[in-house]
């Protein structure tokens, strides 16, 4: 059954007449045409018993064509009002459609309020975004093949950063030699900003590369990923530049501890918060819990939001073919920060990671 | 009147209680703390009469103080619900606010249905969209110095890319020197995907750079910016590289000719449909008009989707202060693609451009 199948039998089995999708990955998703209209309306029409269409800026049209959808797709032109269009192709279709399902993660409350002046006898009560979230929880072969070759990237990207590491360089500089090099080798997007922190620095989980030069004798955190046929990478390591003393190798040590044991409990059956709480537990024993302020890993797959969500309070049960991160962190502020990072899929019988750049503390000579 | 305070005076004057912002962009133009929280929630709360105050994911609160937000900034933890502490600290401040402002342009369904449930008698009717829209509308002095700068920088990228110009590169290679150029200048984000599209590519107004060597003897397109302190450049030329045919020359002059009668033709008390007609007058008496489908600009500032939209049916008028792109743009399937854009602000008496690289068609020798 197709992706789209799977939308119409969903919609037919709840008694919605329409389903409305806005999220432009999920409609890269459904229909493999990958797009970031922004303000301009990009939506993907699904029916129960009748063909799909594609709404999409004029601009647009061309280029979905050429990605094979076979389906028909309507473009607009800037001036023209997008949601009568939709309206009219969706009433050409069924005279009064009363029950929709909607994106509620994603469609805003004005686009909404569109919809339901240009429909005012309807409900929108259905909501496709937990069945789509669930829909992409269990990533097929084809899928992890893609994310396999995504996370072979990142590990290539990592080798660059650190062979690229110079006490004359910046982090910055660290980030455009990683971005030089991948899109050099025809790899045109990362999956998030290219994260290079050194020392004090890497203490702010959520911070960013600065201008300021690498320090020497401390810690160099990485996080990256790329975007490789639509699916992701997203690792981090953390490498040592220089000597480092003995309170950045003790918080080194643990985190790796805390991301080796959890990725040798990731399998089929294990409780999500509890995959969480066998990293947390050891890094709250070692006195470093107030330093490890996020979540064990998030889903993973299109993009870095997925499900399932590794923390406390998710009570779901890994399957075979889940993906996610397992990366527990300790920043400790004006002190040093560490994460250690792979991204995983479940098996029949654990977890297989899609990157292989060692773990163990890399030491850098200072150069 | 600072940001803040304009806000606090249109939810006092229009008898809101409550204003929740939500748009990160908008976050970062009302607190100055930029950030792209995904999946999780950020939310700027303002009361006509009380403290403002953020609410964020814990691990950005460090983050926020450093930016020098004052007021009150609230973490969460990820396991934790957003909106029930949000709720918690609107309460504290305000005992029964039953009428809200929400930005209804950006708040997605789930969350808005959220905040009607944990607020059961209050009404959401508010629409901050389109004030705050209008608030950035004319930019300052201080912005439009630093929308220069940024424009400064698309001068700068301009030149790498044509310096750059290999028959043995691919397009995706002219990208990667310019992106690398830009970054080794401490200039850490392009404000979109940097595009360099050559010979029929270039036909594809939503195209992309490909892994295809450049075209010999054909146009060549560029269209890139970069972000600056928060504020943007946006700018487009076409190139030839090497000889090109009659019917490429022709393109590019009418092109340019309605970009250059466009620009001379922005001053302030002109409407925004009228000069999108302008430009597009001339192309569709040279008989592309056709191949002209989209507006003629959009506004800009801290993005390139701000208001004013230059195109037919935006009936306003054009004021000092006011940014935007003047982008025609011909493309013909299977021929080839030009557009040639500026952004400009209205000045008192006319306009003028942030970027300087000549508009004359630059003929580049294959090498």
């Amino acid at each position: 059954m197709s992706h789209i199948e799977s939308v119409q039998k969903w919609l037919a089995s709840n008694n919605y007449q329409v389903g409305y999708i806005s999220d432009p990955k999920n409609i890269q998703y459904f229909t493999g045409f990958s797009s970031d209209p922004v303000e301009r309306v990009l939506a993907l029409l699904v029916f129960p018993d009748k063909d799909p269409f594609l709404f999409a800026p004029a601009l647009e049209v061309e280029a979905i064509k050429d990605t094979g959808w076979t389906y028909p797709v309507y473009g607009y032109l800037d001036h023209e009002k997008p949601f009568a269009i939709i309206a009219d192709k969706i009433r050409a279709r069924i005279n009064n459609p009363d029950k929709w399902a909607i994106e509620k993660g994603n469609l805003n409350v004005i686009r909404y309020e569109t919809l339901k002046k240009l429909f005012p006898e309807a409900q929108f009560d259905g909501n496709l975004t937990p069945f789509i979230q669930n829909e992409q929880l269990i990533k097929t072969s084809a899928e992890i093949e893609k994310l396999e070759v995504a996370g072979k990237w990142a590990d290539f990207a990592f080798k660059v950063g650190f062979d690229a590491l110079r006490k004359s360089r910046t982090e910055q500089d660290i980030v455009a030699e990683i971005e030089y090099a991948l899109k050099k080798k025809g790899i045109t997007h990362t999956s998030f900003d290219t994260i290079v922190q050194s020392g004090t620095n890497a203490a702010e989980p959520h911070g960013f590369p600065k201008t300021d030069k690498i320090k020497e004798n401390a810690l160099v955190l990485f996080d990256l990923g790329v975007i490789y046929q639509g699916y992701i990478s997203d690792a981090s390591r953390t490498v040592a530049f220089g000597k480092i003393d003995e309170k950045a190798q003790d918080i080194y040590k643990v985190c790796l501890e805390a991301q080796l044991t959890a990725q040798a409990a990731a399998k089929p059956g294990i409780i999500a918060e509890d995959l969480d709480s066998i990293a947390r537990d050891i890094i709250t024993k070692a006195g470093y819990g107030d330093y490890f302020i996020h979540r064990l890993g998030h889903g993973m797959g299109q993009s870095e939001h997925e499900f399932p969500s590794i923390m406390k309070g998710n009570k779901m049960e890994l399957q075979p073919g889940m993906c996610f991160s397992i990366e527990p962190g300790i920043y400790i502020p004006g002190v040093a920060g560490v994460r250690i990072e792979d991204c995983v899929h479940i098996t029949d019988n654990g977890c297989l990671p899609f990157t292989h750049t060692p773990k163990e503390l890399q030491i850098i000579p200072v150069r």
